[in-house]
C-alpha cells in the first residue's frame, strides 16, 4: 500500500521506509514556533527538561497575537519570550516593527519549505502546508518537548485527496474555495486527517490562495492541509528561502479515505455564517435574503493579511468609501507587505476610502485587540474562525468571508456580492 | 486694572464687560468635547438633565483613546457614544478610519478657533489655546452640564505671562520649550492659572510647536495656556475652519501674577525624567549622565503627533535602523497627518527604519493600548506625562521628549542628542 504525501514526509522524519494510518511514530523536527500566547507558558516548561533549545535556527519565536503591547499582562509575556530568545540565541525572533503574523512571515522570511515536519503552538500552523510541508498546531506542552528534543510523536493521519479541477471566476480566491469545502465536508470533516490537495486546478491557484486554504484546514478538524508542490511553489521558495527543500508526491496507490473532486469554476463567493466556519452560504443565497447590515469589517489575519488580499481588497474599495455604519480595519499580514503597500499607493486606496490601517498584528481575529465587537454588533472578517464571542461579545456575530467579499461588504453596509461592487 | 487674553474671553463670554481673577462667572460655551473615556460617563449624568444637547454643532464626540477598541468593555464604551452620537445627530462624530486624537483632530477639522470659550472631558483640551481660544479640561458632570446646557462656571484664573524672545535652535522644538518652562516653574508653577504665551519669539514657533506647548500647559497646572494670535495661527485658522474668530489681546495693565521671559536661544534639547514632567533635564546634562539604555520609543499623542512631528522623527530615522533592542511605535494623530505621512514617504521611512506604524490613537500614552510598558522597562515617549504607571507597569520608566529626541535615542538604544544623530 502507497503512502500520502504526508505519510512519505513523516515517514523520513521518523527514519522509516513506510508508516501506514493510525501508527504511532517518533518524527525529527525542523521548525518549531510559539507566539506572545503560547511562548510563555511554554518556556517554563522546557526549562524542567532543558537548558538549550536542540537548535537555535530552528526554534522560532513570534509576539504577533497582542502586539504591540495592549495591556501590561500581555506586555510582561512579550518580554518572557523577548528575553528568552535572547538568552539562547535565537536566530529567528521578530520583534514589532520587523515583524509580523507569523504564519505570513514565516514563509515570507524563508523559515519554512517544502518535505519539512513543522510544529507550532497556534492551531493555524498548518498554513505551512502551502509549500508542500508536514505542519500542525501543537499544545504547549508539545512544543516545549519539541523546543527541548527537536522531535515530537505523531500518530500518523490518513487522509482525504481534493482534486482541484478548473478555473475560478474572478472574484472567488482561495478563502471562497476552502470555505466552500469546510462547507461541503463539515468542521469535523476532516478530523484527524490530512487534507491534501492535487490536480490540475492547482495551476489556477497562487500562493497567497493556497496560504489562505491549508490555514483553515484545522476548520475542517484535519491534522494538516498540504498542497502538492509545483513550480509556482518551487518559485517561491527560491525567491524566499535559501534552504533545501524535498518535494514528495504521493503514491498512486496510496490509501486515501476519500477522494473529492472540486470543480473551482464552479465555487461561488461564499461566506461562513455565525457560529462556525462549516456553515457556508454562497453570495448567490445571501442575495436572496434580507440585507444583513453590519458595524465592522476586519481585512488581515493570517488567514488573508497577505499581499494579494490587500491588492484584491484595493481594487474594489478604490475610488469609494466605506459606508458610514461601518468601522474598517485593514491589517496587512507583514511589516514587508505594509511596505509594499505603501509602495503600491495600495495603503492609500485605504486611508482614502476611510479604512484603519494598522501596523502588523494577529489583532480583533481572536478578541485581541484592534477592532473588539460589542455586544450586538456584526462584522465581516476575513479571518478563520466565527465561534460565539471569537471576536469580543458572545453576542456578536461574525460572518467569514474574502477580501474582495469584505471590501464589497464595507462599501455597501451589508453583506455585498463582490462582483457588483462597482455598481 | 486690565485683563488678560483669558479674562476678556471670560467676559465676553460670560456677558460680561470685565472680570477679574477669582471671580465666578457663568460663561457660554462654543465646544463641548467628551472621548470613548468620558463620553460614556457623561451620557447618563447628561440624560438626567435633558434629551437633547443644547446645539448639535457645537458637541463633539471622538473615541480615540481605545481605539480601535481594544477589548469587549471599550467596544461597549464606543458604541454607547456612537449611538448617542446619532440618536442626538451630532455634526462632529468620528468614527476610527475618518478620526484621529481629539486635539489633534478639532484643530484640523476646524471646530476650535480664536477667542472662544471650550471645554473638553479630557485634561489635554487645554491644546487649543494654541488658536487664542479660552480651552480647559473638565470632568465628565461638568461636561455632561455643557452638553446640556451650553453654559459652564468658571473661576476667573490669574495668570502668568510668558515673553519668548530669541529663536530655538535647529533641534529644538516646542516639546523642549514647554518642558524646559515646566522644569523652571514646576508642576504646580501655574496652579489655577492662565499661561499666557506672548512675545517676538512667537514668530520663530510654528502651529504645531504652540499645539505641544499648549498642550503641556496643564501639566504645569495651568487652567489653560493661551497664545497671542499671530498671522501664522490666523492662516492656519483660514485654511482649516470657516467659522468666525476673535481676537484678544492682553491689556497693557492687566495684572500678571508674574511676567517671565524665556529665551527661546538658550533653550536646549530637554528630557523630563521619571515620575514628573518637571523633572527636566538638558540633553548636555544627560550626555555628562551614563547612558539611559531604553527599551520602547513611543513617538505621537496628542501632545506630538502632528504633521511637523512626524517630519522631525523621519529626517533623524532617514536611512537608519531602529537600534535591535527597542521597539519603536510611530502613531499619527489624526486621518489625514497619516495621509500625509504615506504621501511624502514619511512613513515608508518609519516601517524601513523599523518602526511599528499605527493607525491614529492615543495607544500607550495612558497605558491603553498600542505599546503598553512591563516591569523594568524604560521608554522614551514624545507624550505629556511620566507619572508612576502610565504607560504601564508601575516599575517602568517614561522619560519625556521631543519627537526628534526621540527617534535619536531610538536609534542609538538610550537617551540620545538628536544634534549628534547623524553621527
Amino acid at each position: 500500500m502507497g503512502m500520502t504525501m504526508t505519510q512519505k514526509i513523516l515517514a523520513a522524519h521518523a527514519g522509516l521506509d513506510a508508516v501506514t494510518a493510525g501508527q504511532l511514530v517518533e518524527a525529527k523536527l525542523d521548525v518549531v514556533m510559539a507566539n506572545d500566547i503560547t511562548g510563555p507558558m511554554a518556556v517554563p516548561v522546557f526549562r524542567q527538561m532543558a537548558d538549550k533549545v536542540f537548535d537555535k535556527n530552528k526554534v522560532v519565536l513570534v509576539p504577533d497575537h497582542f502586539t504591540p503591547n495592549k495591556d501590561i499582562k500581555s506586555a510582561e509575556n512579550s518580554k518572557s519570550i523577548r528575553e528568552f530568545a535572547k538568552d539562547q540565541g535565537l536566530t529567528h525572533y521578530y520583534e514589532i516593527g520587523q515583524m509580523g503574523i507569523e504564519h505570513a512571515l514565516l514563509p515570507e522570511k524563508g523559515i519554512t519549505v517544502a518535505g519539512e515536519c513543522i510544529i507550532g503552538a497556534d492551531s493555524h500552523t498548518c498554513t505551512y502546508g502551502a509549500l508542500g510541508a508536514f505542519s500542525t498546531g501543537v499544545g504547549t506542552t508539545d512544543i516545549a518537548t519539541g523546543m527541548a528534543t527537536g522531535e515530537l510523536w505523531f500518530k500518523v493521519p490518513s487522509a482525504i485527496q481534493f482534486v482541484l479541477t478548473g478555473k475560478p471566476g474572478k472574484y472567488v480566491s482561495g478563502k471562497d474555495i476552502i470555505l466552500h469545502i469546510i462547507g461541503k465536508i463539515g468542521v469535523d470533516g476532516a478530523l484527524y486527517k490530512s487534507m491534501e490537495f492535487v490536480g490540475d486546478g492547482l495551476s489556477e491557484l497562487s500562493m497567497d490562495d493556497r496560504f489562505t486554504m491549508a490555514n483553515m484546514a484545522i476548520e475542517a478538524g484535519a491534522k494538516n492541509g498540504i498542497f502538492l508542490v509545483d513550480e509556482k511553489a518551487e518559485a517561491y521558495m527560491k525567491e524566499h528561502s535559501e534552504k533545501p527543500y524535498t518535494i514528495y508526491t504521493p503514491d498512486a496507490d496510496a490509501a486515501y479515505d476519500e477522494i473529492i473532486e472540486i470543480d473551482l469554476s464552479e465555487v461561488r463567493p461564499t461566506v461562513a455564517f455565525p457560529h462556525l466556519p462549516g456553515n457556508a452560504h454562497t453570495i448567490d443565497e445571501i442575495e436572496a435574503m434580507e440585507s444583513i447590515k453590519i458595524d465592522q469589517v476586519v481585512i488581515g489575519s493570517c488567514t488573508n493579511g497577505r499581499m494579494e488580499d490587500m491588492r484584491r481588497a484595493a481594487k474594489i474599495l478604490k475610488g469609494h468609501k466605506v459606508h458610514p455604519d461601518v468601522r474598517v480595519i485593514v491589517i496587512p499580514g507583514t511589516q514587508a507587505i505594509y511596505k509594499e503597500c505603501l509602495k503600491e499607493g495600495i495603503a492609500e486606496i485605504f486611508v482614502d476610502a476611510g479604512c484603519a490601517f494598522s501596523t502588523p498584528s494577529c489583532g480583533p481575529c481572536m478578541g485581541g485587540h484592534m477592532g473588539v465587537l460589542a455586544a450586538g454588533e456584526k462584522c465581516v472578517s476575513t479571518t478563520n474562525r466565527n465561534f460565539v464571542g471569537r471576536m469580543g461579545h458572545v453576542d456578536s456575530l461574525i460572518y467569514l468571508a474574502s477580501p474582495e467579499t469584505a471590501a464589497a461588504s464595507a462599501i455597501k453596509g451589508y453583506i455585498a456580492n463582490p462582483e457588483k461592487a462597482g455598481e
